[in-house]
């Protein structure tokens, strides 16, 4: 069933856990014959692979709210592929579907954790758009906003990790309810990225600027609304910064996801004062909202409204590479690997 | 209108701002002639005054939700008060009222902002209970409770300052929910009340126990709501011990309130992978809070199934020690200055 250049299936195995930024030596090669799909599921050569911050936890044996990757595993990762085998009759080989993963250039899935995408074409997003803007990262930016920071019209919200693929959605949707928004981002191209092409009011250079100065400038009001994905220094500005009933939606802490251990955090005397609310999200814990953000942002995306940006890497050899540079904030848009050709 | 032994008031006011630990030389007398109710207004003879730990906020002047004592000011604090003048129809010489405030032997008050007791005998409340069980710290405690902690049957809760006037009714609130209920509290006389009298099912002695073991064994499931009274030590070992989607009600940290400089706080890491929502509340928020908690748990008190306990200190002048004492947990039960005989 499968086309004569697919006989073999190459994936990338953990070898070590990493000590650090993880690197290609911490991952190698495996090969295996492929596999006929059994009843219910579906056989993929995988067209795309997302790069996400949260594989870091995977890589390590910290206890976490998911399941480690095990030495000798598939490294985990969501995929975008193109069915060449299907035992399943809501599938036929072409269809191109959301929800395969690993870091492999084949996957088995079972068809009911299966999406089909629409047909590439004029008006309708890449496929590669469902790993990030309307897929998991744009889905924790609308899940994050909706359920917890609720920003309104008038209010001051401030994004870390601006420029990456949750942040930039994040608060393209504050400025949707209204918000002023301000984002933090590294380095002057991001951040000039985050004013011009996101829309944001005002963008924060981490690495340039006063951290604490360049808040009270630009957030004299205080901070009503802080989309946390950072942690470290920036979490201790903004969290000094917030305002009375001010929410943070705690998405993510990337600063220190290589770090052995975790340095002290501030202290929290403010969260009675000023009545704050800190509330960890991940966004597998309300999946009705994929479909959610999806059906919402498709046209967004379509008509140009959203703005969005990849950081595009060829071929499966180069995932280790992308994800360290994810992780120390050298991508510059969501970072995804094209495994094969569509 | 005031009869012949009230012709003079005498309040404490606040001298110097308190290094640490306040004291009696941090206040000094100040005698004034009774002034004369002015329409809508009521004047008071105190018969108690509330002791608070929110009270070395006011005597600092750190940046807070609410304004400082200023040098020179009757220091604040809720009373109980006999009418002793009225120019408000709605009150007459012999009532006893909440909501007067301030060291003073007497305080002029808005009609408005008081509350008419019930006449004191069997089956009802004393006075003094309206400072504590019934006023502010159980209000407290209902309202961190009903408004962010909601615990369910069979979840794990703990209790910082257990023994406290917060705390005690905060344990037993859970309790009623069905909750496994563990408190924290200082030194083998209090932790022996929390158990024996509260009702609690376990108490740690943050004195004597190692934090994190006493914590792994009577939570062995983790701990699902946090009321947090205290900060320090105690906050960095229940965080540790969370479980996911665990709900911690920030109410206070009073082993800090004495400190001219915070220290740090723990990781936030876990409060995104364990969904962790920590949320600051003022009691003065939902003020309708105050009116239900009194209906809600007077026939507790009165039938006995709400447990509670007054450290009673007699005279106005044993105010300032009374403070330091609760700051630095020498108080067994609420805090409560008597002023004057009823």
């Amino acid at each position: 069933m499968s086309d004569a250049a697919d006989a073999i299936s190459r994936a990338l195995v953990l070898r070590r856990r990493p000590n650090g930024l993880p690197g290609p030596h911490d991952f190698e090669w495996r090969e295996t014959p492929l596999p006929a799909p059994g009843p219910g599921e579906v056989l993929t050569r995988t067209l795309f692979l997302s790069i996400d911050p949260y594989m870091r936890g995977r890589l390590s044996d910290r206890p976490s709210y998911a399941p480690s990757v095990g030495i000798g595993e598939v490294m985990t990762g969501e995929c975008v592929g193109r069915v060449i085998a299907s035992a399943d009759p809501g599938f036929a080989p072409g269809d191109v579907v959301l929800g395969t993963r690993g870091w492999q250039t084949h996957a088995l899935a079972k068809a009911k954790n299966l999406v089909k995408l629409p047909p590439s074409g004029p008006g309708v997003a890449p496929y590669s758009a469902y790993l990030g803007v309307l897929g998991m990262p744009g889905t924790t930016a609308y899940s994050g906003m909706k359920d917890i920071g609720r920003p309104q019209a008038g209010e001051t919200v401030v994004i870390s990790a601006a420029a990456g693929a949750v942040g930039s959605v994040a608060g393209q949707l504050a400025k949707r309810a209204g918000a002023r928004v301000v984002g933090i981002a590294g380095g002057s191209a991001k951040c000039l990225y985050v004013q011009e092409e996101l829309g944001f009011d005002a963008c924060i250079d981490h690495r340039a600027d006063d951290l604490d100065a360049a808040l009270a400038e630009t957030c004299p009001k205080g901070v009503d609304v802080y989309f946390e994905n950072v942690g470290g220094a920036v979490q201790r500005a903004v969290f000094a910064a917030l305002a009375p009933f001010a929410r943070v939606v705690m998405c993510g802490m990337v600063a220190q996801y290589n770090d052995a251990s975790f340095a002290d955090g501030p202290n929290l005397g403010f969260v009675v004062g000023k009545r704050v609310t800190i509330q960890g999200m991940i966004v597998s814990d309300k999946p009705e909202r994929f479909a959610e953000w999806r059906s919402l942002a498709s046209p967004w995306v379509a008509d140009g409204s959203l703005a969005w940006r990849e950081d595009m890497h060829d071929g499966l050899e180069s995932a280790p590479a992308a994800l360290a540079a994810v992780l120390r904030g050298g991508n510059f848009g969501k970072c995804v690997v094209r495994v094969a050709r569509e």
